[in-house]
């Protein structure tokens, strides 16, 4: 597939980290014919991006970003919030600026002042790998590309983010960055708390049989313990700086997603705890029907 | 494979239920050379059951386990706890019967009056199907299989279990019935309350942003919503019944469990609220390192 001319991919397109993102970003747009110049932090990692052929130029000096018209910064959030002045210094003024960060609201607010063509966006696909040598091809088919544009945000730089999204085979999406932020929270923050929750209470349970006098029980909770609770603590047993920096830059939407989750929890507890079966069931088929919405 | 003589496995073995487990043991049985006599409770699940070969002989009447040396009672729990008459007279004096429900104290209490004979145990094996057709080859290859022996079991019927589940290529663990039922509180009915807690509550919140001016959040989530959800809630949009059973008859564990989970998932949510963030990433640095020891 090549980019239709008018799309808004023509020139290069700059990549501002090498990472999941950025790194598959770089192979599915030169697989498209589109020149990527890269912007890495170390030259091991430049080194490594250029063995693995991430971009067509690959560099630690933030020159490499002159001429691009669409520059995506596909840096770390805790990065993303406090840019190097050498960065900001670098991108092209006439050039359509995104990034790929997980919460919207305080992106938007850092970056709609440092420059007047950002686009905020969330391109919603990943893996469990990190670092230069997690880029895969085709990472972004079919996943949400979620843009959360505002009165300031420009058209035109908007429909340029809107055609990388779309020629990437990404689902486009555009809401308002306070939504997009509530609605990772329920779907995407909140999990990683309630999964990392779910072993911690399950080795706190099994602690505690100890001191009540059944020995085995940490040996047994994890002799037991089979897909069920493999795929339920998936996402609570990833990446922890990942799921901190979630919970600290979506900190007022995880709070509340947790409140919501935690009377959730209680009426099913309370429940289990006066012998309301019918009820109980009546709840748990409540959840089998809410699934297949969500997927 | 056969079976090797003195293993215990010699003469018929019965199978009372043909769903998931019932009939996956007749077909693993069959193939290994083993006469396999099944009761139904239906003549529809009979005829389909002889259809699908799960056992040599398949009826609706208890007679069929005549001459059977080894009884294997596949039933619900909400059955196994409350076995019918003819059942009871129907089992011979000198088998080995063994269960296989979820929840061991119940059950052990139940049926040690009613069979000298009897040795609990529980197959930890499944998948998403039940019924008729549900059962298939292979399903307690490398699977644990727990038996809670006390000190009124017999320790020749205990070994006729243990031959059966080595037999079937299972993990054979013994421990006692009380450290059972807390062990599988928290590895696998827990699990399914704090997973269908998160469904009620991502809808719970999105419901809560409309009436709080989001109206696109219900819409947004199911969006949005990726593997990370869908694995989450995987077990917790699993079949109502059976998590009200395991619920209902393993009352106490699964309070006991919720009440450390809670407390886990609380000391997360005050890290956030607090900005404890490198106590946070602590926490889930833990949540990381615990993952692998289950699995």
């Amino acid at each position: 597939m090549t980019i239709p001319s008018g799309s808004g991919l023509q020139g290069p397109v700059g990549v501002v980290g090498l990472g999941l993102i950025g790194g598959s970003l770089g192979l599915d747009l030169r697989a498209r014919g589109v020149e990527v110049r890269a912007l890495v932090h170390r030259q091991a990692t430049a080194e490594r991006a250029r063995e693995r052929g991430l971009a067509d130029v690959v560099e630690s000096d933030p020159a490499v970003l002159a001429g691009c018209r669409l520059v995506v910064l596909a840096l770390p959030l805790h990065r993303l919030l406090d840019p190097a002045p050498e960065l900001l210094a670098a991108l092209p003024a006439e050039a359509a600026i995104t990034d790929v960060g997980s919460v919207k609201g305080p992106v938007l607010e850092r970056w709609q002042p440092l420059h007047p063509r950002f686009v905020a966006s969330h391109p919603m696909a990943g893996t469990a790998q990190a670092g230069v040598e997690a880029g895969v091809r085709d990472l972004f088919v079919d996943r949400p590309w979620v843009a959360t544009p505002d009165a300031a945000t420009e058209p035109e730089a908007l429909a340029q983010v809107q055609a990388l999204a779309e020629a990437l085979g990404s689902r486009w999406l555009s809401c308002g960055a306070a939504e997009h932020d509530q609605a990772v929270a329920l779907i995407s923050h909140l999990p990683v708390l309630v999964s990392g929750a779910l072993l911690l209470g399950a080795d706190r349970g099994a602690v505690a049989g100890v001191a009540a006098g059944a020995q085995a029980l940490p040996e047994l909770v994890r002799a037991l313990a089979s897909s069920g609770f493999a795929d339920t603590t998936r996402v609570g047993g990833g990446n922890p700086e990942l799921g901190t920096l979630m919970a600290r830059h979506n900190q007022a939407a995880v709070l509340a997603a947790l409140a919501h989750y935690r009377q959730a929890l209680e009426a099913l507890e309370q429940q289990v705890r006066s012998n309301a079966w019918p009820e109980l069931q009546a709840e748990l088929e409540r959840c089998q029907q809410l699934r297949p919405e969500f997927l």
